[in-house]
């Protein structure tokens, strides 16, 4: 493509951008599909010769926008958000344009250093102390299994790296989570080689949060068994209901235990930025992983996980490889990205948080996340103001479990509640205008409203509670 | 950021693309600067108030631009091409501008069906049999640890998975690779739990290419030892010198021992859309998994790694989970991406795939290629043609690996021709004009001169010997 042809479409693409922003209401937040649909539109075979750009933007609008799921849309309540910001588009523009790889600091010094500055402001915004260094990770995923490696090979003196987990058959590592923990900590479990069963899921209280009393029984009993305690997962916001693990219980336990405590606030790691939520992050400072996603609630492009350590020698020392053909003269001097997580090749990610950072300023974005946070407290009222509905879980942050409630359908039990309030869900989501989830919580089926896109609004959230009612009397 | 702003600035930066596309050549391919060069130039805190985007863009330019590593640059010869292209970077800003997260179908149907229809487009392209099903990773590296992963649950009938490597003290999993293979397989052994002794280097022949008799030797001996051998990763184009591991006999001696084969061709993979080219990749369609990089020799943005498994079965089996909040009305029927690799999250990565596939067609695609392996042919034949110059490596693609070799410092013995063509490369990267990397065959310092850029023309090719040679002569 030439750069007069570059030059016309781009400006074209950013007006149609400029134009799906300004109008992404019009569409509806869930496509009407079956799986299939896309595909059996699109030719079996990539063509031989080359097609107009033009041919191929008519057709990314008439198959395949049809098809998009609207994260962007202000009536998005579904999963959790993975909110971003024009600031943040042109970030990842400039960044697909300069099509660096940031594997180490000679083959982009500025997306290395970048980086380093940008996980630093963070660091400072969300309060963790010095000695805490940021890296940028795809996923909050990925972050979690990186912090389980470490605390392998931290537990094992770095044998396992070389033996692998052959000669520890008498002492298994074992690692602790709530049951309401991630999926993810299950994934990276199996993923190095620990082994599902050596997750042990510790009690949650009323309130969803982990128990610290089951957290001490269950690493006494491992003890006793001979098994080798190794790290604990603790939430600040659990997926389904963004219940707090206590930090500080926790963080005394894995002192004593010399466990790993890697903490996931994938979501609500965001709203450590404000002072007033700052209590829930206590004992943050005594971990030695943290885990949060600006490409969810900080207007920044998925992806972007920010993953801070507490000692990177052994984050680096888990994951260095020293192949001859990646050394170059600074290797001494130098951060070199490559070591501090599982891929080589990264992205220079650090534009888009820039811009996001400094467009918003720090005041900015504080704003923007207090008024999720006031729509939810409201939402949250409406639901327990209503006699029909039943809140299902603290709100301390943007997500607002419940259900409806009907007496008649109560009646008939807990199953005829649960299939009610899927049905519910269903007939929600089919009218296009919003997009929510459900979860379980106590066994039960829960609506689940998760309020953090970029544009929503006082009115979106009332007419996301109005469409809720309205559909719950139409059943 | 309103629309009207973001209209503006996209404009703006649209501009600025097409001319630094255009004008990249005016640019230093390496920098000239020394770590932290960039970082003391930025403040430590984050502003508290909202900058305008017209301070941040200046500060793009003038702070971040001069530190920049130009990839893009047609006289970048280092490490691997990550090429790239306008439709590429257009697909980035559309993916961008959408923000979806394609972890499960319902999340955006459009993001993954689009990929199984691209994937499938590359499938045809490269010649892989029906069978195998493709998903785009993000990088080979963690392609290669999927990839791992696989073989290893399939050994030990997902049993790893659920109780971990312990009981297997006796019977150690084995997996076998070149000398000559990638660092990520050492990665991913480690991290998965193998432990880096169970790594077996297998020797390589005088092309650099793997030695069947030795890895039946070598599976010989671990059997013999109660050892099980588990997976061999075969490589097609390795880093150092593109050397072609030979597959037939690999996928022979895999089958008889039932090892998984993960043939890693990141780089070379690419070729395998020119017929004249498969003949390399003969075997291929034996493989249990297969990775190669569109962002390295395609025309798409990094990151865009494209992973092909035979048995998708076993893949979803390694990597599934299902916590009650991920589950959608459409689990059984549609495809559900989450399930196909690590990370849960994953960007709209295959539009960008598309707009390339369909801008170019395959013809464009292969018209490019065969410019590059034509340029390295006409290089190599410089190389051998000088007296002073000797090639230390075969080119069957597009890496030429070679070294200065006067004879009055070839006298003074080996030490002293590796330190005079480090010396060398310093000399040539500090002039700005290219820039290319090193390596070690058979503990000879190379230096190495990859080419694959999209721009990348004769006269870059032509710039660069006689710059080499100039500055082998004023030393």
């Amino acid at each position: 493509m030439q750069a007069e042809e570059f030059r016309r479409h781009g400006h074209d693409l950013i007006d149609w951008v400029a134009d799906y922003l300004q109008g992404v209401e019009a569409y509806p937040v869930l496509p009407d599909l079956q799986p299939g649909d896309v595909r059996r539109r699109l030719p079996a075979e990539p063509p031989r010769e080359p097609e107009a750009m033009e041919t191929i933007l008519k057709d990314f609008r008439t198959l395949i926008l049809p098809a998009v799921t609207h994260w962007n849309h202000p009536r998005f309540f579904a999963y959790f958000p993975a909110n971003q910001s024009g600031p943040s588009i042109l970030g990842e523009l400039l960044s697909a344009a300069l099509g660096v790889n940031a594997m180490v600091w000679q083959s982009c010094p500025a997306a290395t250093e970048l980086e380093e500055v940008v996980m630093d402001w963070l660091r400072r915004m969300i309060g963790l102390p010095e000695s805490f260094r940021g890296v940028i990770q795809d996923t909050a995923s990925t972050a979690t299994i990186v912090a389980l490696l470490c605390a392998r090979e931290r537990a094992t003196d770095f044998a396992t790296n070389e033996h692998g987990f052959y000669a520890r058959t008498a002492a298994a590592l074992r690692v602790y989570c709530s049951r309401e923990a991630h999926s993810s900590v299950e994934k990276g479990l199996k993923a190095a080689g620990f082994g599902r069963e050596h997750l042990v899921p510790i009690a949650v209280d009323n309130e969803l949060a982990l128990d610290p009393t089951d957290l001490a029984q269950k690493i006494a009993a491992d003890r006793e068994q001979g098994l080798t305690p190794c790290a604990v997962v603790a939430t600040v916001g659990t997926t389904s209901s963004t219940a707090l693990d206590p930090l500080v219980p926790i963080a005394d336990l894995a002192d004593r235990h010399r466990l790993w405590l890697h903490v996931d606030a994938a979501l609500a790691g965001s709203a450590a930025i404000l002072p007033e939520k700052r209590a829930m992050f206590d004992g943050l400072e005594r971990a030695d992983s943290f885990v949060f996603n600006p490409h969810k609630w900080l207007f920044t492009n998925f992806d972007c996980s920010a993953f801070f350590c507490r000692d990177p020698q052994t984050l680096v020392r888990t994951f260095a490889i020293d192949p001859e053909y990646l050394r170059t003269a600074f290797d001494s001097g130098a951060t070199n990205l490559r070591d501090w997580g599982l891929a080589l090749g990264r992205r220079f990610r650090a534009l888009k948080l820039w811009f996001v950072l400094r467009s918003y300023g720090v005041e900015g974005l504080q704003a923007r996340l207090r008024e999720h946070l006031g729509l939810a407290q409201e939402f949250m009222q409406w639901v327990v103001a209503d006699p029909q509905f039943e809140l299902l879980a603290p709100v301390p942050l943007q997500t607002i479990c419940f259900r409806h409630c009907p007496p008649e359908v109560a009646a008939a039990g807990a199953e005829a509640l649960d299939r009610h309030n899927a049905a519910l869900l269903q007939r929600v989501n089919a009218t296009g205008q919003l997009f929510m989830t459900h979860t379980r919580l106590r066994e039960r089926y829960c609506l689940r409203l998760s309020i953090g896109q970029t544009e929503t609004r006082r009115e979106h959230v009332v007419a996301a509670w109005r469409l809720i009612r309205d559909c719950a009397q139409a059943r």
